[in-house]
């Protein structure tokens, strides 16, 4: 624990991997592009999948699971898919100590294998909508590991949906939209903008991909959920039809979205600071730490006396332990505590004994309350709520800053020179001039803006009309 | 859903079949050995999964994630883990478009992944006991599926702790023995033996390997769950060692353990009937279900109307739902929630709604029961209590009929000829036995008892002196 962390003006992908490392969330492991997910950074996933699955559950959706190998020929039906998946895929060529006669793809992610089942499973429009959700291991090959961004394997969920008519499919891509767009702002306390992807961005094999995307606070991008409408195209390949109520056979349509480990660091990325980690309260592992203070033996009895008689009384969900290490100095555990980013700190010393208080410290920024001790357990969870606010408040606050509108090609190139941020600029909609734009200034297309949002002007490109800005950013 | 089920008594292997697939518990994936599990069956393992993840952390245990691609020089590391598992690995050769250099397995177990992160992070006595569990998919090559029993892939989870002393591990390792027994018991109402397997059957790498078996309906044995003393093989292999208190370096100690999705299969066999699937109330994902009985449209509502007002009143946890098709009639239904396994019906006529009663039916013994409606839910959770009691005595008072003890190897020879069981008898401790008595009767040893209850006596087969009887069956 004795690791320094980088200052994020230095070198903020230093100091990323500086906090994520400290905080012990992950490490790398032995195969090139893989990570072990450690326990804090596992904790903060599983809290993140308790709230995401609840809100599935909610909107009528149940949890199923699927083969992790894949056919090589299942993968080859969907041409576009197999296009974009192909070149990342990990292939079992041996089982049981022979040469396989077909390779097995390690799944990229799950339409093909999905919808070879439901091809089975869906014969009449009773079976519709059928609104399945996995969560899985996937594996895209990587070749240079950034701990939870981008690693050859990562855990994610996956909804794959399936349904009697374009119309309800796209409700669903929707729907599921704002439950990612919920989860990251009232969970993770991240705000996001949401819209849809261009042509060029969009999943290999969907008409159109909804998206949330998240700032940085160094002004990149994290595409963050993705939701897509995929019309009939796997429909299509795994010939997949029902018996509708007029006793027509249709082509079924489908959804998949999906959100991913990816999001622990996004988490990071939005709150963090020189200090080390910073945890939403909802969703922390550990709400709260106690840290005793004293100096003499006599002092040491009492205090840890109060602090465990104190812990007793908080609720078992906020896993609270008490830091009665002797090895380590009040200082030392604060700073060690403050790099895991537990939200609330407890200080207890011998004269707030007396006085029958306790010290509150919040992680999110430097202030510390006094609070008698038998409401502790009542102010810890107002503090919770106003830190949980405060997050989301700064974060959005530093977006804001850090959004801007390009009305010239010049301002806009001046804007990806001397920094990142979002930029709202006019598209053409023009493939070959994203191309460009990107290999210019390393800036893609995040996203289209919904619907309802028009103002006509010109491409900031190609000086071609264009009916609404989209937005710009450099991307994770 | 118009399948029948093989009745137990014509073809035990096709009915078990009958019964998950009529319940949609899983079906076959295209790839062989391969399952898919469907919301039923994933429901049930869902809520083993929250029991026994509140258990491992109950009692000190967290969660992490290790990579599923494991370099082959590390599986080669421990010799006689190599040897147990090389025949049922499937192999990743090519990675991104590219023949790898190394080939990478999938993970049959996650021992050699583990202990190489393990050699990281444990550098003194401060580090240990280090206490982890993760749930994760496992690929072992399979021909034949077994749906739930005997799949190439699976899930399961793996504890791996790492300790000072070697009866620490021991007391760890006999630990979560106990964790399993209670949850087999308490939650699935299976009762089940413990004991340790002989060195023919223990866990390559391991010292010794306890487990827990329970008696399916045909007399086979079901190894459910295991528990490891790996002693230091691990810590040798992957050169783990830690700064004693004393000051000189130590070899680590080391434990593992796991249950899987064979659970699953566990439960059915345990349960099941000629009519289905039987579900322990304390693991069904859905406890009740409303019947809704009427003949008129008039009648129709007012039964409607009642159902969901009954309903609205139940907790949401047991998902209890209204079946108000138009496609089905009362009976159709009741079979075909039968077949599902949902352990109490709710049956409501005209004439109940006019008393203000309401019929209760178990799954498990053919008995209705009526309440009056407004204790309706009061009563359901009696019920369930019950049932789940019911289905263990049952379970435990089938196992008791079918234990037997073989005096001679005559007796023994007859038991495994005419039927099958558990049968103690004495052994004298020789593999070679062991293997002959496995070769003449497919009878194998399940366990071997805990300590303190030795009788000593002569081994069934060879004559020679044993101190025990150890337990036989034919087995899954």
């Amino acid at each position: 624990m004795a690791r320094v962390i980088t200052p994020r003006k230095e070198d903020y992908a230093q100091w990323y991997v500086d906090v994520v490392l400290n905080a012990e969330l992950a490490d790398y492991a032995p195969v090139k592009g893989c990570m072990v997910i450690r326990p804090n950074g596992y904790g903060i996933w599983e809290n993140m999948q308790r709230a995401l699955d609840q809100m599935f559950k909610d909107t009528g959706h149940s949890n199923a699971y699927f083969p992790l190998l894949i056919p090589e020929s299942f993968m080859k039906r969907e041409a576009e898919h197999i296009e974009g998946f192909s070149p990342e895929c990990a292939v079992v060529t041996i089982g049981g100590g022979k040469k396989l006669e077909e390779p097995l793809y390690l799944r990229p992610t799950s339409e093909t294998i999905i919808w070879s089942m439901y091809r089975k499973w869906i014969q009449s429009y009773r079976d519709l909508p059928l609104l399945l959700n996995q969560w899985a291991n996937i594996v895209r090959w990587e070749m240079r590991t950034r701990l939870f961004l981008r690693t050859t394997e990562f855990l994610w969920q996956e909804g794959h949906t399936a349904h009697a008519t374009h119309k309800e499919a796209e409700q669903e891509a929707l729907l599921i939209l704002d439950v990612y767009r919920r989860f990251a702002e009232e969970y993770m306390a991240m705000p996001v903008l949401i819209g849809r992807k261009t042509e060029k961005e969009k999943f290999p094999g969907a008409l159109i991909t909804y998206c949330i995307e998240a700032l940085m606070q160094d002004g990149k991008s994290l595409q963050a959920g993705t939701s897509h409408d995929l019309g009939q195209n796997f429909a299509k390949a795994f010939d997949v039809t029902y018996l509708s109520k007029e006793g027509t056979q249709e082509l079924v349509w489908a959804t998949s979205w999906g959100v991913s480990t990816r999001l622990v660091g996004g988490l990071v990325m939005t709150h963090g600071d020189d200090g080390g980690l910073v945890i939403p309260p909802r969703l922390a592992p550990q709400l709260v730490v106690v840290v005793p203070i004293y100096r003499t033996e006599e002092q040491k009895q009492g205090v840890l006396e109060a602090a465990r008689r104190l812990v007793d009384g908080f609720p078992p969900s906020w896993r609270c332990v008490v830091d009665d290490r002797d090895t380590a100095k009040p200082g030392r555990k604060f700073t060690e505590w403050e790099l895991k980013g537990v939200p609330i700190r407890v200080e207890l010393g011998p004269r707030d004994l007396e006085n029958g208080e306790v010290v509150l410290a919040r992680r999110d920024i430097r202030e510390k309350i006094q609070v008698p001790m038998d409401r502790a357990a009542e102010e810890i969870e107002l503090l919770a709520e106003r830190i949980q606010k405060n997050l989301f408040e700064s974060a959005k606050k530093f977006r804001d800053e850090h959004t801007y509108v390009a009305h010239t090609w010049g301002e806009f190139e001046e804007l990806f020179k001397t920094g990142s941020g979002f930029v709202w600029a006019h598209w053409c909609g023009d493939s070959t001039v994203e191309e460009e734009i990107k290999e210019k200034t390393k800036a893609t297309i995040r996203l289209i803006p919904m619907e309802g949002e028009e103002e006509p002007g010109s491409c900031i490109f190609s000086g071609r009309p264009s009916t609404r800005r989209v937005l710009f950013a450099k991307a994770y």
